[in-house]
């Protein structure tokens, strides 16, 4: 089977990098999927893809080898296995909040007897290889998305659970959560304090920490306090550009 | 934020018309948009459009100020952060049978503290505008459909959860869970009663009151009879029309 | 091979009807193929049906016994083989104004020897039958659109062209084009006088005569005419009634 | 109302076959739609074919009197739903493991009284008949597939649900589940055992059996042994076939 | 009618900026069309949208008053026909060389007696305004690319083609045709001194200038020089600055 | 740039394989491109894929290392750019019947100065490098379709014209034109005699000969004859075996 080359980062210590896309477009996809990202993300929860557009674009991003993930919408048995059937390398699972969530996520993403996929892997033995069915559990990424209070509180347990490969922070509802702003890139020491927290818990359990950002400066910032993975800007941002451009015409 | 035109029509004391669209197509919406419904009303429970039609559909109708509402397959929280994310003003959803159903509803709806939905507004913010965040608690509209004998013996229940804004009767499905025929425009006394019921108890609650019709006539006494908000037509009826027109040719 | 019911009407001495069918969609157009019109026309001219729509809204018409035709945006060779390999039983090509238009366009629909259209029927044979190949070329309408001056003086050339099955009247265009109001239902003398001719030597070469109308009573008056085919209505025509209805609550 | 093909053969005494769809596209489903297979399921669990790909295969398929089932990603009450507006004359729901599960499958598929089903078919009209809503409880099929240990071991309950007509065996995922290959075509004595005990089960409860077979051997032998349906192929392996063909020119 | 921006601007002496779109997709024109830019191009000939995805991106454009154009893929009646009617405001044509090809093109885009546009806007009823058919002529721009040598000779007789309303030239082909480097943003002396010679022809005939840049600055310097419309930017670019973002990360 | 690895097989002396593909599908395209062919060939002609979904299968089969080839519908300027600018490694042009045809065909394929292909690869450059620009013209393969009465009497003219690579017969349509049966694997006389001649004319010219086929055995005894490039089999074929699987269920 394809490695899964973000494990191959991080068993060599390196913190891995990921760009975020929210326009359905299996083109665009193709070009940010050429720019050295170590993974792009396929955001279905609030960007615009929706199953057809997303094995598109799992498509696009199969030209190179760039890492695909997927963010669900929320949880769903039969969307995780159709997002890793169509060739995902990792599922996001977005408001994680408790143990019992994050052991129904991955086992929705093992086969047995690890979990309780189904088995009918499609365009993922194309992609994956032949050997897909004995090796998709050991190479396939379960990410949990830490958002809340409440996932914070529960952090400990979360982290524990057999078979989660990731803790994902989303720093904008966390934030607000915490009834602080809803902003990447937080500052607030309120909510720095519940990162530094999860962060803390998610290494000592063994785990990958992840966490989404929306700069070059904060991002390095993250891999430097020991993220081992960054989100460091998405399309839309990148699209977003052409505003100051515009300005500038007055 | 731009402002929710049927609060703005509810507030003057005016109720409102709603056209019902069941058939994927943007051009089609685009049409019905320019017509001088007050809101037209995406229906992904029984219409055909899936996410990506519903995307387009709400892009079309926002080259208007018609109203854009969604109804829902059924509850579900990622579906809800989609539809809202996509710059609906308004969600349906179908099949809300006890206060608990309700409180999920609107939870899912609204942003922290008021609710759990999560932030991520996309087009909601193009077609918003950008102090979207702070607004849309207070703009989006959350409608709970009522239609069946339990939702009708727990409406007053229902009726009083708060940040659920409108109470909307599903006549032909309440029909015939009532044991009746299942049809609109319904005369069916038991019915009758039943629809009366749940109009007071909404009136009662400080809650607006919706009602599907199919005849300009049905809806106009609904109006009378004090309900705020009435589906008039659907795509289909006015496209169905055409089988009277190839009958003249025998 | 599936026998073509329009010759079949024709042969009987029955003029038949048309739906024109300008929205892209294939429930939409399952829904006006159910409705009993002879005959249902996608527009890929001023309709917004681009290819993969056509196809899917063949395929809802083959649910039904209604005929399939099809408009295509303006002559083009690889047009013409695409509509007829998906199925189409005629094509309407706008604009032709010489005799060598109309045999170009002809051609296109014939296979060799009496034309130049290329062998690889696909739906066609799953929608025609088995015998597609020997029989296509007696089956297939070929629909030749009068709509200027030019085709006016040319149309005894026109409507001698072998194998030209019809000639159908454009009477916006044409009436344009003769320097009179561009509408259907055309009751202007000068305009008039050219459809009734038109008419005169479409018949007289043995041609079947179509014209496009707006409305029931237009549509009989040219079937009293003489004319063989007659546009009824069209779905954008039936959809747009609903700006009456919502006017009703002014 | 159109009747049910299936429930047709199977009231002769007759198994019927299956060709089970993977791939999203209306023309390569009409295609197998002309291949005289009894029926056809679109499996939107580990196909590829989301909500509007499945449509567009529900009308190809409608273009001949091949009965057309779809298997839904898993559970869920809106999916059913529009799966049966949409036009399937039959519902396959994956990992159906208790009376509860199966109950409640049921109850999606049927309109009261037998069920929660919403009313307000659309294509299902179309394709079904005018009395669609007072036939469709009697006419279509429910599906329940049993794949796992805890299914076996409820398979008793399961098959007593009033209104749930098929016990569909997944060998696949039941192998596995049983610590065995994960595979079709089972011969693991185990495995053999447990279909065996399935279908005696059903039979007894006077419910019809299925099984997805990979091969005409092993499916002629299902029959012998009283299934009453078969999968016989897909889509992927008469495609795969070119592989083979492929390699003849190393 | 609704007014053409760009005429209004140059009306007024300014001169109008233009953003390129060559990826399709609604949400990522919607978000550019949300810039400033007083215009967007859809370009369908090095760009990837199709026919479908121009009408939706059309439709994303018209949510605000940004002013849409459409670069076709090659002269072709029909294309014309369709992108005018989807509700483009203006049309570019590549590759006119010559004083034929520019009155061909321009006859396509104007109804008669002006030109041989056929009669059946449908969007660009919704869009434009119910008096569309009579103002069309005098609000829908022209845009005849310059970009070869050819073209260059010709460039006087193109400039004097009654109806063409602006010459635009295309940097990277015209470079090619000189013999020079293919690229945007040109220095070299034989192409600048093309450049300045088609902007004199076309001012002294009292037509609009037009060209594609990659900068700010030189867009500005092109404006300086008496253009009237820079195209500044591609969505495309935008997208593109992801790459040294990630480069950032080693 | 990717080299084109047919060019570099017919260095080595060795024929390559060819699939075709007429079904529009992105992952039956793909796992096409696993199956070990030299090259998949989508039919835009006979083949109901459009532009949107040819990109989509040229995304797909740039996940492997197989060549992508595309046959066009006709002739069309607009198209070829299109298409090649999507990242086709060689365009098939049907109906190639005279050295003008020929030449206008090539040029449309080559920048300047070999011809005059616009300049603006998008997907192209991902997929060829970032050197396409000045390696296109040496890479990509121009492919006449060579089908006709008059193409035979023509094909010395054609196969001498500067800058086409391959002469490709269409038996199907050959054999219709001389007047013998329309169909593949040809062994009728008359048939047989015009492909020898073809393919010695184009041996003479130094090009490559290649030819359509439906079977393992012809296209092997097509390869000793001296064909350089062989069609083995369609997507359709593979699909339509299913027909004979059905067929032993009597």
């Amino acid at each position: 089977m394809r490695p899964n080359r973000l494990r191959e980062a991080w068993a060599k210590g390196r913190a891995v990098t990921n760009c975020w896309v929210t326009l359905p477009g299996s083109l665009a996809t193709e070009i940010l999927a050429h720019q050295g990202w170590d993974s792009l993300t396929i955001d279905m929860q609030h960007g615009q893809a929706d199953y057809a557009a997303m094995c598109a674009m799992l498509t696009a991003i199969s030209t190179t080898d760039t890492v695909p993930l997927v963010r669900i919408p929320s949880y769903d048995f039969g969307d995780i296995n159709r997002v890793l059937d169509a060739g995902a390398y990792g599922v996001i699972c977005p408001n994680v909040d408790t143990r019992e969530e994050a052991e129904r996520f991955v086992s929705a993403c093992r086969y047995a007897p690890q979990g309780t996929r189904s088995v009918g892997p499609k365009r993922a033995v194309l992609y994956g290889g032949a050997d897909y069915l004995s090796k998709a559990n050991e190479t396939l990424l379960t990410i949990a998305q830490i958002e809340s209070a409440t996932a914070l509180a529960n952090v400990e347990a979360i982290a524990h659970v057999p078979g989660l490969d990731v803790l994902f922070i989303g720093p904008t509802d966390l934030g607000l959560s915490l009834g602080r702003a809803a902003k990447a890139d937080q500052t607030d020491p309120v909510v720095v304090e519940a990162i530094d927290r999860i962060l803390a818990v998610t290494k000592a359990a063994g785990r990958r920490a992840a966490i989404y950002c929306k700069s070059v400066e904060y991002s390095k910032a993250m891999i430097e306090k020991g993220f081992d993975f960054v989100v460091v800007i998405s399309d839309e941002a990148l699209l977003s550009a052409g505003a100051s451009v515009a300005a500038q015409f007055g």
